[in-house]
């Protein structure tokens, strides 16, 4: 894959995304949006692709939106009047689409939506939707040096990118309200004694601990196991009766159990790693992805 | 603002209520809960206060239901059956308004709806209602004189004032079952240890920081951009999709790019504090509030 | 009651349900999901059961599914293709209730309708089905020996007995992403820090403090308090709103006032122990159990 903003590399099964417009400080543009949830949407669907980590170029992650470029932060059209009407019925009608529906939203989306689990590898600042992008992904591992800011209430606006959703999951109520109203730039420890980071390391570590965490979680791992999985654990926990957590399990483990499961218990009966073969691209079951 | 049971003081963009009935260590009565919630509400409409702190006069916070008063605990109409469905289609009829509706809800739900943010500033015992109306503030602090207990289960009654909606957000599944099954009496170290409360300071301290909290989050921030992002973050986690959170989120994001947004991309670039110019009164996105 | 692979042992107001196949390191068989299903059921229609501690025989806790047995993890009907539609429209249908549902998921929600409290004490290896049923109860205790795995990524299978509607309520969910991905092993002191533990015991101590706990949220309670405060701190807290909460919780304070509520008003004015006297079996509110 060839992009002008961001990297895209696959190697031992891993995919690194790496943001790269290092002279800007990997600042997010609508070129980089449009990147991004084209290179999810192909790591969905790439069985070579196993596990991904993202990360950035030089010295930050990404220092958000770059408002230096007029068509980012302005350029609204003022007579629009958008309702939330609108937003449910027509988000794709393109002056929807293009004119309202937030870039960093549309990644969050992407994210959340890739069956393959994601590790965020933070190593400098991550600020506005360079914090933000990362609540979708699995794991936030971060370097002691990375700086971590829910900005915008500086900057007069809202937060963005699902961060509502996710968040308070992450690291409970009272944070998520401090850490967006004050907007304050937190350190990697505050951070991570939050709840927010999974864990913090030396800067020269960083990746060879993300591809660590990488290995742990695909290799003799089922891909569709830890595919389904990750859709149970968000939708499932949404839901108001664990009932329906019974019910999507009781599927997963059937079909699962058809398949790679077959092969699991027989690895574990004859005490030799599992050999599991389900392809993400054509064996998710088939009531894969459902409706709530 | 005059009230009998509460004072009601606005000092340089901060209100500061103060439960005020001391020689009954501020115990909660009806005339309180038709105080607050009406206190709450002039708060959201006045655009000279920008955050509200809330305290008791004297060594106690709230001691809880006054139950030394016959009309708080006594005197239900035992002829009554309410069911959720009168509960559901008629909360406003005045047999289930003034007759069922638990007062700590009806308190609960006014700072839960009040578009401005709201720190508790815990300074001695906080019993029953003087917890449970800590949960709907978006932070809690408290001194180390603080003493905080979930007693209903040692009168034989429930958990109220939609406590049951916010503990589990504020501190996990087990430990607010811990806390209400017991009743246990929680000092300020086990409060502040299980996710309870944001900070814990000597006493004397207590109101200086609850202020200086207070100022963080209210100076030079849009008055609009706070009370939106308090209703997305509640409103959006608690949806059980991600992409009703982008709905919002885009509409919150364009609205606010029209408003204090350009004014903070204006301060951001020209390297200077923002002027936001907002008004909750007035300038709330037309999307707001909105239905689930 | 009489089983054949668990103990079912009244004393003091507790029951003990020991897990009972310690040969088998106490690993579950679809005869035990049985028995489970029927304790449960049983301990929520008797008096005499205040609380219940659940612990294994031996040195294990439960060990997971018995995957020596055929008939756990084999003998699926492969021609089958159920649907979540079959899932919502028919789960009691003979064919989806024993040839499709799960038999953990059986167990969850046995426990989850359970109007007693539940204590875990984890006193070995609990693994699986042996972590997952734990999750709906409502403390889990373990000894320092404990071991507890969500190891169903290794065997190509995905979490079951509705745990990812139970695990991000407890732990978060980056953490309860990662302990399913990699299915690892964890210690009594990790799974403490996560926030899964209640708390950590020397092994011979364990029962004890089980005990003790369950006395301390048993004697001198309410029986029907705690019942429906239970399915308020789950029920409530899943719903998109806090006014339900309002309407769920002004019905049980309300029902509560006419009953256990008034004696302990009565027993606080007169500095005693109250002495309620509400049974599970005949005083639940009229509108316990209510429908989200």
């Amino acid at each position: 894959m060839s992009y002008q903003t961001i990297e895209y590399a696959v190697e031992d099964g891993i995919l690194t995304i790496t943001l790269d417009r290092p002279a800007s400080l990997n600042a997010f543009t609508v070129e980089m949006a449009g990147e991004l949830v084209d290179a999810f949407g192909e790591a969905g669907r790439n069985d070579d692709v196993r596990a991904i980590v993202v990360t950035g170029a030089g010295r930050a992650f990404c220092a958000g939106m770059d408002l230096s470029i007029d068509g980012n932060a302005f350029g609204l059209d003022g007579t629009l009047r958008p309702t939330l009407d609108d937003m449910r019925e027509r988000l794709d009608d393109p002056a929807i689409a293009s004119g309202v529906r937030d870039t960093g939203g549309k990644v969050a989306l992407a994210i959340y939506d890739c069956p393959k689990p994601v590790i965020a590898a933070i190593n400098g600042a991550a600020v506005g939707i360079g914090a933000t992008m990362t609540l979708p992904m699995d794991f936030r591992l971060a370097s002691t040096d990375a700086r971590i800011g829910f900005v915008f209430a500086r900057i007069g606006i809202v937060p963005e990118a699902c961060s509502t959703w996710f968040l308070p999951r992450l690291v409970g109520m009272q944070r998520a309200l401090e850490w967006t109203y004050t907007g304050d730039i937190l350190d990697a420890q505050e951070a991570y004694d939050g709840g927010l980071l999974r864990s913090v390391h030396e800067p020269e570590r960083l990746l060879d601990e993300a591809y660590a965490l990488a290995h742990r979680i695909s290799d003799n791992r089922s891909a569709v196991g830890i595919a389904v999985t990750r859709q149970m654990m968000y939708r499932n926990s949404a839901q108001p009766h664990p009932v329906e957590a019974h019910r999507v399990d009781s599927l997963g483990v059937f079909y699962a159990s058809l398949a790679d499961g077959r092969e699991g218990v027989q690895a574990f009966r004859e005490k030799r790693d599992p050999n599991f073969e389900s392809r993400v691209s054509q064996d998710l079951p088939p009531f894969y992805p459902w409706q709530e």
